[in-house]
């Protein structure tokens, strides 16, 4: 059986939204998904990265994400026919480690959670497949990258592309 | 450059001393490491089974067990020729997140905490050695498994299996 590993933020967990809401609410913006296309908010606001990135250094903060449409019932498909593995780089937030965990298990709680990997370089990963937003981890990496769409990743070109989780059915299913 | 993979419980983290001495204390006892060869504790007290289970759920057990003896000085010298990753199956005990990386920083902060591991099943583990005290991590694993001698695997035959640390060093440095 092959293996699929699945990323989490901006893959099966919406950071975005919640993100932007925090910022907008702290300093009166009203800076969208769009703004984000091609970028980073810590780019685009880079007087303010100590801050940008502080917001996920509360415990909390990874929680209560949204889940990304889709991802739920296409990895429920998916384990039919593959070995799933959820793959996180979860050491670069070392305080974020039991909200990721209650968080899979409460959307993701049809995977084993043996098969739940808090990592930090993803070379590391033994899989057939590697569903990521960041093109970064599939340097090194052993088997085939699938770059998930994200707005920072938008103008990344030279691999294989997924826009949602209908265009991951349709790689894996067809 | 490469890759060996190391555990933490039994192979650099001294989970036994620990384990018995609240076991012992609680219930009287005066067992010792020479008790567990072949066995482990569970299976000499399977009355006690789920209290023996329950210490490791405490989030602060894994926070001060002993550094196995020559760990850190042979790790620190393979760090100079291979890749070193250290891979726990912390998903057994996620109250332990914490306390395991806030442990690996104090004794092993040499390493880069992007090549720390917590996952359940080592399969998914891409490394050419994995150095672990439990034989079942090396089904499905991809790479050469090392067996690092712990009382509960002194009669599991058909592996390499090195006993302490200095014989590490020999298998890699020889």
């Amino acid at each position: 059986m092959q293996r699929i590993a699945i990323d989490m933020d901006e893959v099966i967990a919406d950071f975005n939204t919640k993100h932007l809401r925090l910022f907008n609410e702290e300093f009166g913006e009203n800076l969208t998904v769009q703004d984000l296309m091609g970028t980073r908010l810590r780019l685009l606001r880079p007087h303010l990265v100590e801050r940008i990135l502080s917001y996920m250094v509360d415990p909390g903060f990874f929680r209560d994400l949204d889940v990304m449409p889709g991802s739920q019932e296409v990895i429920r498909e998916l384990s039919e026919r593959y070995e799933i593995f959820i793959t996180t780089a979860a050491m670069e937030y070392p305080t974020s480690f039991n909200a990721k965990y209650e968080w899979l298990k409460e959307h993701f709680g049809f995977l084993d959670e043996l098969n739940f990997v808090f990592c930090g370089n993803k070379s590391i990963i033994r899989a057939d497949y590697l569903i990521d937003d960041n093109a970064r981890h599939f340097e090194g990496y052993g088997g085939q990258g699938i770059l998930f769409s994200a707005p920072h990743n938008r103008d990344v070109t030279g691999y294989v592309r997924v826009n949602d989780w209908q265009e991951v059915r349709a790689y894996f299913l067809k």
